[in-house]
């Protein structure tokens, strides 16, 4: 959208000076009073009582058109300016036609009268005001706005009208900016949206951006920061979608000088908990309401509807929730899978275990993979078939549906599964979830075996010259899909378990009250982890917060154990590397007996440190130490 | 040690001004010279270059003896004073004779004439000196120090006769820090002792600590942190041995102002190695030498000689090796167990390993003790004997050591291990070692089994009720010892193996060009972990840096790698949690496979966030994306 010039006319006495200066504060643009650009003539006239002529006037109003002229080449501005006849208007706007807004403050005789005799402030004499009615030219062009109505509610029709004020604004316009840009204009949301500039790699990327989609007409496009703000409504609702660490940081240090208290600034990348409680409380000192929102769903998600975790103020949630709850994904009862999880990190915590379950669902299926690819019996668009048998069981998920459609891609007559280089990737936010367990002291094996998988594809050639060294082979042998499907669910439910754990731990010490089925119902659609587990969850954990408690899940469990126990045995029989199986195999079997190996570990902590233990012959507690050595 | 007076004595311009500031610098007593305590009346006199009497001098002498015996109450202090005859001293001593040391500045006439000629601010006519030579009486229970030696060297010389400098402070007598001051003085080290003040629970406790240990005799025990680092030698070399943490950073900020200018500071506590970076780079911006050091051996091997990982300035080190690797333990060639492995936090990094790698070592155990009894063929004094059986063996290790006494250990009819509450505490630093893998990008599943074991083990209510709902029983049935034992060693090669890649990783990304079979060699003896593996390791790894890769493991593993198979599938077949054997064995089959599940990772990474993947056909590293969705 081109910079513009909003004139603001109307009689003396209606209010131009005022109503121009309260949009200016609300715009950003900068108000200028037509009268400061007068020749001295003019003024010398006026304040003589006597009324100015039309060749008075031409003058003055060249010196506006000028004036303005030049400055649209940068901003827009509004002028306050009486302009009551056509020609005059012409004057102004004179080759700048398609930049200039007319707003016409109506008023009657005896509104304005009225004002004006309270007012002594003011060169011109309350006896010109019949005058300027007998030559007031209403146009047909201009926004008419009633001042009869408070200044403040002028403003906002005039805003309304002339929509030169967005709704929300986006920064940062990679892959997923783009798609949350898109999501929110569809719904109708008039934005903003900002990238920054680096000479000859970011350049125009808003701009060409919205001028590549239809749905972003509305929007307008910034290189500049302070215009960026300055385009927005207050306050204003910023969500930022950067990478991760620095680049938020920096940004919100650009940022803030431009914004006023009781904004809402939204990080929505994928931040580190601890990142955004320092945020929380660096903007909380500065009076801006900052939310730190988890978003998943990948690019599709980010377009037509992710699962937004959302964390902070609730002050603040509810001034935007209009907004992240129209965009996100809907569950089964068509309710939005977005929500406020609790106050400052516990968006972005609850973001974080959800990648840790993700990396863990996802070696699952590659697990399963391995296995039946290991029996020399299926290639990959068979098991592919195999896996879509489990299309209508409580087993169905997003991944299992990607990786159905993954495992038939064929390139020419191979399959283009075999051709990938078996290389993990990380981006550091599956292992944010391990560290988090360390610290809180929760156990999650499982979603840790699959971030160790990944490190250990890493080191690729290490791994092929120990293969040569060790030509440990694979052997084959026939399984029975029924058991490795049952294996895998069980698997998928102790990993569910372990991530659950997690987040009801963090949120007991850091009190952020997480509602742990609401957390699994926005987690049923949008996001990568959504599944048919997921919604059964939602559910489940309304009554037991722990999933292996629920009676559901004990069914299952006590089903199918044995399932994962053969599993296991038929992996480390025949040499297949599947360690979220037998951690999920090993944490059951930990979390079920009533006694575990940690006596002995207690002995040994006693008889070289000291450490003391408990007897469980009592119950006090009392922490007991013996001399060990055996005199 | 009482507070006391030193008195510099000897004829005017032997220098007992300049040698009592330098002593002052030294030992951090003020020092005071005789003259101002003189009435004006003898002043007047000398001015006057009239020699002073006898009766001039007593109310003089008795003057100083005042001063003097009012302020050793509180502290030691040095006086300068001709003090020529023998009844002057008898009056400056007088009742305070225990507290008095007598240092005698020993000159001939013509050197002292020399040196005053040069001098004319003294008020003392040089036509006196013949006449104090006169009247000198030389003591006989006095230090004679040579005025012909430097300053700095007569300063050494008083305070090596004096004893009144220590030569090395312990800040922190708790366990460890009492039992590394009982090592250090039993080599003949003098120590300063300092232990803060607390009402009621923690008052005198230096003083209380020396005098019940006869070793302690030279020690000296301080409640103030001034009067303790002015008690040592400079440059000063203090350790400190204080809970991780906060503690550390409240003395460090406590001693800096008392600290000088390459003054030497050693942390020996459990530091975590990132708060050890901090306080590098804090200590060294101050001018101190600063040492992270880990200590591994319990409260014994602190007493009769730990394994010690230093990290810090080389200069720092080389200023205190000879007290640390005096009192470390010693290896099988006599060399100490104690090295400085790098820069910075190297020490404390490796200390964290240690850590890391010791609670798998003793989860091993705990499994092997838990898959023996769930036989049903032995109990704990019979699980004791087929462990004493690998004493001859390479599985020899100082835990197989303590865990076989533990076994044995009765409580009347009851083994004591089976009165033990299984619920295994830790004290956070286990997990650093998985926190630092997750960040450094190395698998490390094995020390990470063990250590969500521990946490595990914590959750004993939660465990039982689940134990109660699904009644998975273990099963009984008979095991090959031989196996058990070959898989433990295989499960413990697999460790080292982990536990080495994460130094090694860290010692890359760190630049402390950690030197890891010297680690080996410092570790196999005096920590927790030290084995024969250790000492195997010592020297392996001068070949090769992975354990996997050495001749000697490659022989171990693959001749006993379908013993550890074996034995998970035991485990997991009888609902045996053995989660450190199954991550072992699941590592190794990752470790060697060729091919890994991460090309379908690959995909689904690619699949839903478009993050690429490289192909197998493709050596260029090239990245690719393919357009999933099947048309």
């Amino acid at each position: 959208m081109p910079n513009q010039v909003i004139y603001i006319m109307g009689v003396s006495g209606s209010g131009k000076t005022s109503i121009g200066q309260l949009l200016a504060a609300k715009t950003g643009y900068a108000f200028y009073d037509a009268d400061q650009f007068h020749p001295q003539s003019n003024i010398n006239k006026m304040k003589a009582g006597l009324p100015l002529t039309d060749e008075d006037r031409w003058p003055w109003l060249v010196n506006i058109n000028n004036f303005a002229t030049e400055k649209i080449i940068s901003t827009s501005i509004i002028i306050g300016c009486s302009a009551l006849k056509q020609v005059y208007r012409d004057l102004l706007s004179k080759e700048i036609e398609q930049h200039c807004k007319w707003i016409f403050l109506k008023g009657n005789y005896e509104t304005i009268l009225g004002r004006m005799e309270k007012r002594a402030d003011h060169y011109m004499p309350t006896s010109l005001l019949q005058s300027q009615f007998d030559i007031l030219e209403v146009p047909t062009n201009a926004i008419e706005a009633d001042i009869k109505l408070l200044p403040v509610q002028i403003v906002e029709y005039i805003i309304s009208k002339l929509n030169v004020m967005q709704e929300f604004g986006i920064i940062g316009l990679g892959v997923m900016g783009k798609s949350l840009s898109r999501n929110l204009a569809g719904k109708g949301f008039s934005l903003s949206l900002y990238n920054r500039y680096v000479p000859v790699t970011e350049v125009k990327i808003a701009e060409n951006f919205i001028a590549t989609h239809t749905e972003l007409s509305k929007a307008k496009g910034f290189e500049d920061l302070a215009q960026f703000v300055s385009s927005l409504q207050t306050p204003r609702k910023i969500l930022i979608m950067l990478p991760a660490g620095n680049a938020v940081d920096d940004t919100i240090a650009l940022l803030l000088p431009h914004l006023s208290v009781n904004d809402i600034l939204i990080d929505a990348g994928n931040s580190y908990y601890k990142d955004t409680e320092k945020r929380t409380k660096q903007l909380k000192d500065a009076g801006i309401l900052f939310l730190g929102i988890g978003v998943s769903g990948g690019e599709e998600g980010a377009l037509k509807g992710p699962s937004i975790m959302a964390g902070g103020s609730k002050e603040g949630y509810d001034k935007v929730k209009n907004y992240l709850e129209s965009i996100a994904a809907k569950d089964s009862n068509q309710n939005s899978c977005c929500a406020n999880m609790g106050d400052n990190a516990a968006g972005h915590f609850v973001k974080m275990v959800h990648n840790g379950l993700e990396y863990a669902e996802m070696q699952l299926l590659a697990e399963v993979v391995s296995i039946l690819r290991s029996t020399g019996s299926y290639n990959p668009g068979e098991i592919a078939l195999l896996l879509k048998e489990q299309f209508a069981t409580n087993l169905n998920s997003y991944l299992l549906e990607i990786t159905i459609e993954i495992l038939q891609k064929k390139e020419g007559e191979k399959w283009l599964i075999d051709l990938i280089l078996d290389k993990a990737g990380n981006k550091g936010t599956g292992s944010w979830a391990t560290i988090a367990a360390c610290e809180l002291g929760v156990p999650v094996p499982t979603l840790t075996a699959a971030l160790f998988a990944r490190y250990q594809s890493e080191f690729l050639t290490e791994r092929k010259q120990a293969a040569a060294i060790y030509s440990i082979q694979q052997q084959s042998s026939s399984i029975d899909i029924n058991t490795l499907f049952n294996a895998y669910g069980i698997a998928r439910i102790v990993n569910h378990h372990q991530g659950f754990h997690l987040v009801e731990a963090a949120s007991e010490t850091n009190q952020w009250n997480i509602d742990l089925p609401e957390l699994a119902r926005i987690w049923t659609n949008g996001c990568i982890i959504r599944s048919q587990l997921m919604a059964t969850l939602s559910n489940s954990l309304k009554n037991n917060k722990r999933i292996l408690f629920q009676p559901e899940m004990v069914k299952e469990v006590a089903t199918h154990s044995s399932a994962l126990k053969n599993i296991v045995v038929f992996a480390t029989e025949n040499h297949i590397a599947a360690p979220c199986f037998t951690s999920a195999a090993h944490y059951l079997f930990s979390y079920t007996q009533e006694q575990s190996g940690a006596n002995i570990i207690q002995a040994q902590r006693d008889y070289f440190g000291a450490h003391t233990y408990q007897r469980k012959d009592d119950a006090s507690g009392k922490k007991y130490h013996t001399n060990w050595i055996t005199e």
